[in-house]
């Protein structure tokens, strides 16, 4: 006994979600045919209306919606330093730590040869004029510590270094809270090697 | 700088999903935020035929689709044998070991007095008349080994012993492929007073 073709269609669509196998889209899609009707509907509408209530900002790259971006709107409002981050979702990871009052900017994604993304992507020329044209002084690279963040870090520095301007890039150490044993070595490295006057 | 209005209704949503919370909702919402528009529209669409396309057959509790119910239909070809699971998804559990020919009735809800789910939950007077009017011989009660499961399958043979039925429980013992040091004191003294002649 197969399911029947809607519930594959909704394992289907639900197994797109990020980190979601079969397993798990069962679940569910099971979960889903027990809610009321007006629950499945609300859903369905919430996730539809998403594309034209969120968009990323064409500026900045961040996440504005309807209402256009509240980033670019209080551009004048914070400190002439830019920060570059990989994705929209990085923006709201620095904004809670509240240790950052300047600018962003959204690279929307990183130097990966496997998968194709070269420099072109990252349209570097925008990001050069908005370095002008918002009279930035300071640039902290905030992109991950893997092969591709660190790609893109160096490659950045390499094309922006004739600007003038302070690049910075985040501090690279013992994770808040670790015990040495669960350390590993390349972050243990890292960490003696910028260790700090205590 | 707190996430979008909408970004939030999403989050929001996407968190009723069993076993999602927040930081999952949130990586959902990121992830289908990045997708073009209408493999967004496409999930909407999906989800929201979901209660058309998808019931529970009234009369034995399987899922069904616009068709009606394949169990139903096919009554006359099984043998006298009826199944009662928990959930319309144990019937698919049951039917992908080829092991089980026979008829199935979904009871929807486990007996719970914490969550007040009583007997009357159960239906059992339609339960008593599908075995009637299907001249059922065999019942096999295959609800989960918990709590609920095991009282719930109390109750059941208690109402149902005087009908002239042959009742039996799904057995207990060793999971396949398990190995002693894993398995917890109550199911290996389960597996030892159910020994079988080797």
């Amino acid at each position: 006994m197969k399911y029947p073709p809607h519930l594959l269609r909704l394992i289907d669509v639900l197994r797109k979600l990020p980190g979601v196998g079969t397993k798990s889209a069962e679940r569910y899609a099971f979960e889903m045919i027990s809610w009321p009707k007006h629950k499945v509907e609300e859903m369905a509408e919430v996730i539809k209306l998403s594309p034209d209530m969120l968009r990323h900002c064409y500026e900045c790259g961040c996440l504005s919606d309807i209402e256009g971006c509240s980033f670019c709107h209080s551009t004048h409002t914070r400190i002439p330093s830019l920060c570059i981050v990989a994705m929209p979702r990085d923006v709201f990871a620095i904004e809670s730590t509240h240790e950052f009052k300047g600018i962003y900017h959204v690279l929307g994604a990183l130097l990966s040869p496997i998968d194709g993304t070269g420099p072109e992507k990252l349209n570097l020329q925008k990001l050069k004029r908005r370095i002008t044209s918002l009279n930035i002084e300071e640039l902290i690279i905030a992109l991950d510590s893997t092969l591709e963040g660190d790609a893109t870090s160096l490659y950045l520095k390499q094309e922006l270094e004739s600007m003038n301007l302070s690049i910075s890039r985040l501090a690279f150490g013992l994770p808040m809270g670790s015990s040495l044993d669960y350390v590993d070595g390349g972050t243990l490295a890292r960490a003696l090697s910028a260790r700090g006057r205590f």
